[in-house]
Order: structure tokens, then C-alpha cells, then sequence
């Protein structure tokens, strides 16, 4: 049976009403059932039923996008709610308000969408209902369950979300693994495949189609619900589906009714250069529970942290140990002096000195080494107007923090420190639960709530992934979740090639800022027997100015300068961390192609200059940069960031040629970026 | 203790000395114990032990390419040799010799190379000795191991070959998987990866690198050992290792001693371009076996094929059955009154009519369906000059097709009918033991050996990879082993993506030829229901100029015109099919990239006529073609195939332009193809 042959009526329970209260507007009246289109009217979503079985569809320009695929559970204990579905009404809605962000990537959003709501009951015994909510966007699609509370249905434990994506085109996806038999993290390299031949992927997950958009498969406002990734049949099929991170037990979710899921988000956009700033999560997520945010604060920092990297230093007690008083005193003071907002300080607390790692239980979140002496630090922090950072690795230790964090953000808000980096460096929690399952999703929803009454701002690295948290929390700044700077330290692959970061603008990025901590200017670095790296060795693959311009290209409101700060002591690539904005009043993508390239131009927020980010793979390549985003009447000066003559990533990475040019809208920029190389240019108006 | 501190010596044993003699040249002089160099000089090999274990490495223009990886076997039933092993001496020899094919994608192979051989043995008991060979030739490096037959070593279980790739550069691998629990064969679609994020693949494996040579990693002269796979541990290492395919046991390989392995391949070029044609496995491989080869001629064919993939015909019995007597008159005419040399005839034989996958026992190889008079069939082709291909599916049933297959080839040949394509429809064969183990290798050189015998000539599907089987046995022709035309006509995810073909060129068709089947001109095939294809559904995604072009790009001496031949019948794009040759003098790569677009030209043998074959992926591309390699006082007529005026692989596949125009080797062609297009040109002498 299909939803279009059937009439439109009202659909049951005061659980959908409350929900249908939340909307902005009164639902259109009743037409096309089953069928909504976006504000354009180019992406039309359709709900019906086939055999009994539920199927959404997405066309676009009237093609298809997404071919039929399924909605449902497979339960425990109940019967799967798969088979025997009808569509009992529909109800509609439309959206058009714009907000703005108390900081982000772009200051205003535009939330602008038509909401189809399908209620769907069993045609037997035992009747069960539930309710399919599609919102459709200019840019992109989302799609959840809501459960209501009813007879006979108090909780459900779900064995496994049956929502599918089927393709339409074999498109080629930019993937890393789930389900990693080892280190089933997030911190990988990216492959590019088909999307038939993938196995089991996380999201946000991009496709390019050889014929039609480009999309991003993707989730938004998780909450009390596992992490999704997806998983194909490797075998010639274009067809993924959910596959939710599991419990020990393999329980994926439990749920008390009425509840409702994340949304499932497709991000749609004609060229890739379209996808950033991408706030489809954002519009997915509640507006902000937090009354006053005027305490929260984008900054670029500094902090202890690079030298353990390389192996100069240690997180623990002994001779190289890092995060001492004096030290932190020479960081603060540094940071003070070159307009540097924070000090990250890591090693600080107790905890590092025997087998950490899976083993959070050792560490306290209060109690620092002897040799820091914790309130000198942050007096100093304070008098210096510097935001002092307080890093909490739990080491997948749950209880442990969660049974110290009210009284440690207590202790660190009496001392002024409003900023936490934490720490997850496991693979499963305690239990044996995923490093993604409920469970952990619960678990960093607890503390970005005890953060937020203790006036603390987090950055949480081995996170969950970005689902637009931030909208509602707005303390929620920044996270890892991706191969970050510290690989180029250490890793046994040699460090990050030089595509990496123009595939995680279009990844990784896509959904939320990423700590991924830029700015290593010692690129050749001496290790401690001071021998230069071989290039076969752990090393960054980038240039100099490629490093700057990863400040304009990644964003994140929290922004590291992540190399010792004796390295930035009279380097001339300094001034650029020391000006460059972390707050954003509007972002543009002038070029872009996943893998190879990305050139983005960005206005500060309240202020009138212009930062202009590019960055290149192993391939030299020269853009052509019309200013024409710049005020028509305005005269400006570029102070750009490139790379010097001979600049090259392999072997001659410091090569840094830095100018100043006046500039107005007329202009066009050429800029030359070496092979794994870039360009950082800061346009300030002029006089 | 390093090889370079040790003297030299002549090593050991009766086989050493007997392998010896197979060199062309003597051993050179003893000197730089543990290195050889290739003739220019570029590319350096060192094998050396260190703390017992033994290595080789690869340094290339003084930089290094492989880093130290370990050599070695695990056995079972004995101590590994692995451990406590010493150099015991070196063995050198240079060769420069130039050869003819019988066919091939060029006539003359130059082998020129120095060769090394490391007597390597345990310093403790029980004393085993075993040889590394190493062959350095411009392009690329050939490692293998001898173990002589020796006291107490009358036979090795290998668990696993030791071999490592431990590459210094975390390079692009352009794969497919092994190891699949489902369709654990070859017709996949290719991803591109970094290498330290791999699993398990298979080889040929390409390597891009950003900043060094291109490689593949390979192997030559398979005999009577398993495939050989490749495995890494997915984090951050660049390290692959050897993984042979098992038998149900787990064992590796059996081998009485004497024996050698297969050789070890690293090709390696300073551009994509330069790995085609690719002559480093047939190097290693012995000369020829076959005293006469006049018999063996490359040949285009048609086939009763094309009409079971698309639903229209069966291979079993009934009223759509194919493989009738009055249609294989109808193609072997069409054969003859075209010029094209051969018919296959699928569905021919006894054995189709029940479930016969991984069943291959019901197989009758001599019996013929009662509607296929094999005699009368087999006569109309020798009396119109036509190549009757018998179809031999085996699926699996390796005793079965072993029983028959002396006096089935004795039929053949007393037929004349002189090539069989033969088929593997498996995943694991009878026993348990992989589709690519040591039983399936020894099977496939049984067969080629009996064919041989029998003046056949064999076309393998669902094939052990190609190893350069034809230099020994030139009656080896051709085989599949990757994903063909087939998948267009059926396959879930929709077709072979644009991209699939500018990938298998350098990928799957680098050791060797590929029955891939091009020339199916029917793009918006009509189905049995007399509808079109929807862009979704399973269709050929190039257009029409593309199919032709493949001809000349992906090399075989079987080339099908893989279409009904009805819709050959007055069509103008099949003249050039009609004329295109199959064997080469010479073949030149003027254009790649992998994944993008190749751009081909071949000299045919015997004649003064070239080819051009230009394919592209999903992007519309023009290439400016010098025809420089024509005779500098010669006239030629170009007859060019392109992409028509608004043809797109999307919506305007059949859009052809035929032209001729005068041409000499100073005439420049600009080549413009359409979106997943190409262009085919037959470049003839004038007048």
C-alpha cells in the first residue's frame, strides 16, 4: 500500500501533540500525503509502505537520490517493528527563522525547512505505533523516529536500527573503519571507495557521485541513543544501513518511551565547495539551554603538550617532566605577551606515573604533582588574563570522573579555569561496552551539562562524534575525533601525507570544529640526540605556510599554536597565529576538491578583516583569488603568509616568504602554493 | 652480523650449481657481498641479517624505497627459519638479452639485469640452507627463495611465507580485497588507500606515491605454490607482509626440496605512464616450452554470451536456450563475412540445467545439448575459416574437468577446434582449499599443459592472477580475473563506474592481458520487456566511442565484440572493431592517471597501421596527441571514433562522430572526449 492513495487524518496521543507543540509554525494543511519537498522544491522525500514494510525515498531535480530504504527496529524480546506497518496520517509543517551562534563558523543560521510527520501503526497485534519525522532542508535531509508513550510499550530495547540508505548511484565515498578489531578510534587515515564494496564506515560519511550531488550521510542531536555508523554488504549493492555501536550484551539501545532517536542526516550540495559551513546539525539540534554564554570564549592557546609528543618530555613525575609550575608560569607569560588566550596544561594531575592507559581509576582530577602547585598557577592565569586549560584524561575511567567532576569543576570554577581538555584514550569502556554505545553517549552528556553549571568549557578529544551538540551547549567548543598534528610525532606510517587535511575539511569538518591543533613550525625538528628527522621517519609532510593556513581552513573555536613556544620565540610565522581569528562572522569555500585542495576565505567576527586559508596536497598548484567578498569602498592590506622560492614539502619546508600588499575588492590574488604546501593571508583594513 | 663483513664464498650443494647453469652469463666477480644494483644503477637492493634475522631493502636514486623487510619461511612440523641465520655467501651474474613474443603487447623484450644469490643457514642446528635470488632490472626488483635438497630437509610445510614489504613511504594503494567471507574472488571495484590503513589484498597492488616512483607489487613464475596475497595490520605502519592462500588445513604450501618460489615483484617507474607495458614478469618467467607456436594466433571473436547476462537467452536448455546449432551458424557467418576470428559458444555442453554453482561434477565437456550438433557446428567453422571457442565451466569441479580433459581436448582438437574459455564459478574448491591455493596453481598449469598438448589455446575466468604463464606456455592467452563488462548487465550497484577501466589499466592489466569483453554498443539496452534502462539499474556507463577505445586500452590477444551481433549489423561504430588489430609491435602510454584517464597508442604486428585508444572517468577531457611516432616520410588516413556532439555517459551515451582525415607524424590530433567518454582511432597507410 502506498501513503499517496490513502487520506490524510490526525494521528493519535498527546505524546505527538507535545511534540507537534515544539514546531514554529501550525502544520500546512493536509496534502500530498507522504510526500514533502524543501524549500526549493529540488529534494522531495516520500514515506510509503510496500509489502507491509516502511521505505522512505529522496529524489532530487527529479531523479532519484536515495532509491527505497527501509525504516524500523529489530527488538529484543518483541516482535521487530519491520513487518505489517501501515501509515495512519500524516501531519506538516513548515519552518523559516533565522538565529544566530554565540560563536561558529558563520553568525547567523538560517533555518529554513518543511517537516513531514508520518504516523505509523502495526496493522495486527499489538497495533504498535510510532511516528517517522522528515525535515527537509535547501541543504539536505533529516529523518528520526519518535516512540510514543503507549499501551504495552513502556521500554523497547533495540537490537538494531533498520534505517538504510540505498543510493542511488554507486558514488564514491571517503571513508575510515568501524568495528576495527584494534583501535576502533577514529584517529585513521582516509581511504576512497565505491560504496559497494564498503564494509562497516563511520560518519559523517561523503560521497561524491561521478553523475549527480555530492552528499554527507550523518547524524544530529544524539542524545541517550548509541552512535551510528554504517554498513554494506561488500558485495555489489549500493545499500548501507545503520549499524548503531553496540553494548556488551549486543543491546544497542534501551529506551524508555516515549523517546525519540538523533536524526539521520544526508547533506546535499551541487559541488563540494558547498558543503562548508555546513549547518544542517545545527537547525537538527534544540535551540541553547544556557541562559547567559557570554562566558564563552573562542580563543587560539598555547600549552604543554608537543614536547611529550616528541618524546622531549613526560606527562609523568620525574627529570623531563613537563607541566611544572615554572614552566606553566613561562607558558602563561608567553601567552600574556603575544595575545595568546589560553594555556593547555597536560601531566598536571595525579595519575601518570604507572600503566594508565584503559585504566582511568588512577587518576584524581584535583590533586596535582608536587612540583605544580595548582592555585600559584591559576592566581597567575588570572592576573595575566590568561584562560588556564585543565586537561582530565579519564582514560575511559567513567566512574571515576564522573564521581569526582562535580567537586573538580567546582574546585577548577573557584580558581578561575574555565576551559577542559578531557580525555578518552580506550576502546572499550568499562563493562565492555563500546567506546561509542549508549552508554559513553550518556556519559558525555552528563558531564557537558555538570561543565556547563560550573561555568566550563569543553574540549573533549577521543569524543563521540559532532552532532551539532554545541547549539544546545554552547560550552560544548571543540573535539578531536580525527588523525590530529600529534601523529606527525610519533606515528609509524611516517605522519599525515600531505592530502590529509583537504579530505578532513570535507569530512571529519563537515559536522563540527576538530582540535586537530595546527602551527608546528619546527618541522625538520632535532630530537633530543639532535639528529634531524629522516623523511622516511615520523615528520610533519607540510611546509611552513601550509601550517598557518591550517588555522583558516580547520576551524575551531579553541585554535592551539601546538609547537613549544621556544619555537615561536622570533619566528617570523608567529605574527600570523599571534592576529589570526578563532570567531567567525561569515566563511566561504572559493575552491575546493576532496584530497587535493581547499581555499577558504573567512571574515572575523565582529571586526572587519578577512583571513584567507589555502591549502594544497603533493601537488603544486597556483589559485586566482578575486577579493570581491571584501567591502566595495574599503581599502585594505594583505599580510600573506606563502610559500618561499623553492618551497617544498619533502625538502624544504621552512622556505616562508611573507609580504604585505594594499588590496581592495578589485583584486585578484595569485597565489602559488608549493607541492604540500599553502598560504595564510590576514587582510586588515588599512591606516 | 651484516653481509657486507663477510667474505665471499662459493656456496653450497649440487642444486645450487645446477640453477647456476641456467644463467646466461657466468657469475661476475665476487665483490659488495649483499648489494646489487640495476644496470643503471639507479636502483639498489641489499640483503643483509641483522641480529639474526634476514632482510632485504630497496634504495632508488640514493633515497630509500623498501626499508628493512624480513625474509623467511614458518613451518610446520619444524623450527621456523626465521631466527639464527647467517650469510654464508654471494653469487653474482649479469644478463642482457633481447627475445621475441610470439605475441604480445610489443614483439622484442629486452631482459637486462643483475642478479644476485645470498646461501643464506642457520649458525646453530639443525643447519638448514636456503638461497635468496634477487634480480635488479631498471624496472623494478624480482626476489625469490631456492631451497636445495639437503640432509634432514626432504620436505617443507609452510605456514607462512615471511615475506615483508616495508615500504618508506606511506603510499596510495589502489586495492581489492581478499580474504572476503562472501565472493572471495577478483571482480571488484577498486579503492584507494594509504597503505598503512590495509587489510588484506590482493596483488597486483599499484602504489602512488607523493613524493616517490610508482610501484606494484607483484608476482612471477607461480608454479605449484599459492597465491600470493597482501596483509597489513591496519595501524599506522607501512609494512605489508606475503599472506598465501590456505588450503582447508591452513598449510600454506607443500614442497619436497629442491624447490624455488615464486618471484617476489616490485615494479617500479618514475610515472604512472611508464608501467605499461610491463615486461618485468615475463622476464622472469622461463622461455618458452612450446616447440611450435604457428598455431597460436590473438584474434578478435563474438560469442553466444552477451544474451544470458541480460536475461534475454539461457545456458540451459529450454525455449531461450542460446547455444543453438542454426544461431552458431548465424555467428560463425557473421564471424566470417567480418573478418573477426572466433566464436564462443557458452551453453553448449550437458550440465546447466540444474544448480550447478560450486557443483561443477554434472559438467559434461563432450556432450552437447541436443539442439548443438557439435560435429556440424565444428565443420562450418573450419570450412569458413572461423575459430570455434568451446566454453568449459568447470565450476570447481576440478576432479570432474581433470577426468575429462584429456579426451575432451583429444575431441577439440580432432575438431578443430583450437581455444577454450574456461570457467571457476567458485569461491573455495572441493576439499576446502582456497580458489587461489597451492591445489587450484597446480590445477590451472595441468590444464594449460594438456591444452598445450592438444594445440589449444585457453581464455581462464574467475583465474589464478596472471603470472606470466605465457612466456612458458604462449597457448596461455588470456584470462579474466577482475571485474568485466558482465557486471554492466547485472550487477546490484549499477555497473562498472566510469572510472573502472582508466583503473584496471594499471592495476589488474599490468602483468598481463584481460578478457574484459569491450563492445557492447546497445548502452540503453532494451530489456526482454522492450524498456529502457533507468540511469539506476544495471547499464553500460561509458558511451559508445568508449567501448571502442577500450580495445586498443585494455590489451588481449582474445578480444571479444561482446555484443548481440544484431546490433552490430549496419551499425558504423563496429567497423572499427572490424579492423582493429590484436597483436602489437610496439604500444605506447601517451597519457594516464589512475582512475582519470589513459590515453594509448599501439603499433599493430606486421603492419604500418597504429592505434589510438583515450578513455576518461566521469569528467569530459581533451588531450592534445602528437602523432610523432608515425614514419616521418609516411601519409597516413586517421579514421577517428569520437564522442559526438553532446554525448554523455548520463543521458547521450550513443552520440558517435566518424571522420577520416589525412595525418602524418607531424600532425597533431586534438582529442576531445565527452564525460565518460572516449575516442578510437585506426590510423591506416594512405592509398
Amino acid at each position: 500500500m502506498n501513503a499517496r492513495s490513502r487520506s490524510c487524518r490526525r494521528p493519535w496521543g498527546p505524546g505527538f501533540a507535545a511534540l507537534s507543540a515544539l514546531l514554529a509554525t501550525a502544520p500546512a494543511a493536509c496534502q500530498a500525503p507522504g510526500q514533502v519537498a524543501s524549500p526549493d522544491g529540488r529534494t522531495v522525500v516520500t514515506v510509503e509502505t510496500t509489502d507491509g514494510g516502511l521505505f522512505y525515498r529522496i529524489d532530487r531535480d527529479g531523479a532519484p537520490l536515495v532509491l527505497p530504504s527501509r525504516l524500523g527496529f529489530a527488538l529484543r524480546g518483541a516482535p521487530d517493528l519491520r513487518d505489517g506497518l501501515s501509515i495512519a496520517g500524516t501531519n506538516r509543517a513548515s519552518v523559516d527563522e533565522t538565529w544566530e551562534q554565540p560563536w561558529g563558523q558563520v553568525r547567523t543560521v538560517r533555518d529554513h525547512h518543511n517537516e513531514l510527520r508520518v504516523a505509523v501503526e502495526e496493522t495486527s497485534a499489538p497495533g504498535r505505533r510510532f511516528e517517522v519525522v522528515v525535515r527537509v532542508f535547501d541543504d539536505g535531509v533529516g529523518l528520526r523516529y519518535v516512540v510514543p508513550d503507549q499501551p504495552g510499550l513502556a521500554e523497547v530495547v533495540v537490537d538494531d536500527e533498520l534505517t538504510e540508505f540505498a543510493f542511488a548511484e554507486n558514488a564514491d565515498a571517503w571513508w575510515i573503519p568501524s568495528d576495527r578489531p584494534r583501535k576502533d578510534r577514529s584517529e585513521m587515515l582516509y581511504s576512497r571507495s565505491p560504496v559497494s564494496v564498503l564494509d562497516s564506515v563511520q560518519t559523517p560519511l561523503t560521497l561524491e557521485s561521478p553523475s549527480g550531488p555530492v552528499m554527507v550521510v550523518h547524524e544530529a542531536h544524539l542524545v541517550d541513543w548509541p552512535r551510528m555508523f554504517l554498513a554494506g554488504d561488500q558485495i555489489e549493492e549500493r545499500t548501507l544501513r545503520a549499524a548503531l555501536a553496540p553494548m556488551v550484551d549486543g543491546v544497542k539501545a534501551r529506551r524508555a518511551t516515549p523517546f525519540e532517536t538523533p536524526w539521520r542526516t544526508i547533506q546535499i550540495a551541487d559541488r563540494v565547495e558547498d558543503l562548508q559551513p555546513s549547518v544542517l546539525a545545527l537547525n537538527l539540534n534544540p535551540p541553547s539551554v544556557l541562559d547567559d554564554t557570554s562566558w564563552i570564549e573562542p580563543m587560539t592557546y598555547v600549552g604543554i603538550w608537543w614536547g611529550m609528543h616528541i618524546g622531549v618530555n613526560s606527562w609523568g613525575s620525574g627529570p623531563i617532566h613537563d607541566a611544572t609550575t615554572d614552566n606553566t608560569l613561562r607558558y602563561l607569560d608567553f601567552a600574556a605577551d603575544n595575545g595568546v588566550g589560553g594555556v593547555l596544561v597536560e601531566g598536571w594531575n595525579v595519575g601518570w606515573d604507572g600503566d594508565w592507559i584503559a585504566n582511568g581509576d588512577v587518576f584524581s582530577f584535583t590533586e596535582a604533582y608536587p612540583d605544580y602547585d595548582l592555585e600559584r598557577v591559576a592566581a597567575h592565569a588570572r592576573e595575566r588574563g590568561v584562560a588556564l586549560i585543565a586537561h582530565n584524561e579519564t582514560s575511559g575511567g567513567l566512574a571515576n570522573y564522573e564521581s569526582q567532576m562535580d567537586s573538580a569543576f567546582a574546585l577548577y570554577e573557584s580558581l578561575g579555569i574555565r576551559a577542559i581538555k578531557s580525555g578518552y584514550v580506550i576502546d572499550t569502556i568499562p563493562g565492555g561496552h563500546s567506546h561509542y554505545s549508549q552508554e559513553m553517549v550518556r556519559h558525555h552528556r552528563r558531564v557537558l551539562e555538570t561543565a556547563a553549571r560550573h561555568g566550563i568549557m569543553m574540549n573533549v578529544h577521543e569524543p563521540v562524534h559532532d552532532t551539532g551538540e554545541r547549539r544546545t551547549y554552547p560550552n560544548m567548543m571543540t573535539r578531536e575525533g580525527s588523525r590530529g598534528q600529534e601523529y606527525n610525532a610519533w606515528s609509524g606510517d611516517g605522519g599525515n601525507p600531505p592530502e590529509h587535511e583537504t579530505i578532513l575539511f570535507f569530512t571529519r569538518l563537515i559536522p563540527g570544529p576538530m582540535d586537530f591543533t595546527p602551527g608546528v613550525l619546527d618541522i625538520l625538528r632535532t630530537d633530543p640526540d639532535g639528529r634531524e628527522r629522516a623523511f622516511h621517519e615520523p615528520r610533519i609532510r607540510t611546509t611552513v605556510a601550509k601550517q598557518l593556513a591550517l588555522y583558516v581552513v580547520l576551524y575551531s573555536p579553541f585554535q592551539m599554536a601546538a609547537d613549544l613556544i621556544e619555537n615561536y620565540e622570533g619566528h617570523p610565522a608567529f605574527e600570523f597565529i599571534r592576529t589570526v581569528a578563532v570567531d567567525w562572522d561569515s566563511t566561504r569555500v572559493l575552491e575546493g576538491a576532496i584530497g587535493d585542495h581547499v581555499v577558504v576565505a573567512r571574515k572575523a567576527r565582529d571586526s572587519d578583516e578577512w583571513f584567507v586559508g589555502a591549502i594544497t596536497d603533493e601537488q603544486g598548484r597556483t589559485f586566482e583569488v578575486a577579493l570581491d567578498f571584501l567591502d566595495a569602498d574599503g581599502d585594505y592590506v594583505a599580510e600573506i603568509y606563502a610559500d618561499g622560492p623553492g618551497a617544498h614539502w619533502v625538502d624544504a619546508p621552512l622556505e616562508l616568504a611573507i609580504s604585505e600588499r594594499a588590496v581592495d575588492s578589485n583584486t585578484t590574488l595569485s597565489l602559488v602554493l608549493a607541492p604540500g604546501g599553502g598560504q595564510a593571508i590576514r587582510i586588515r583594513p588599512a591606516g
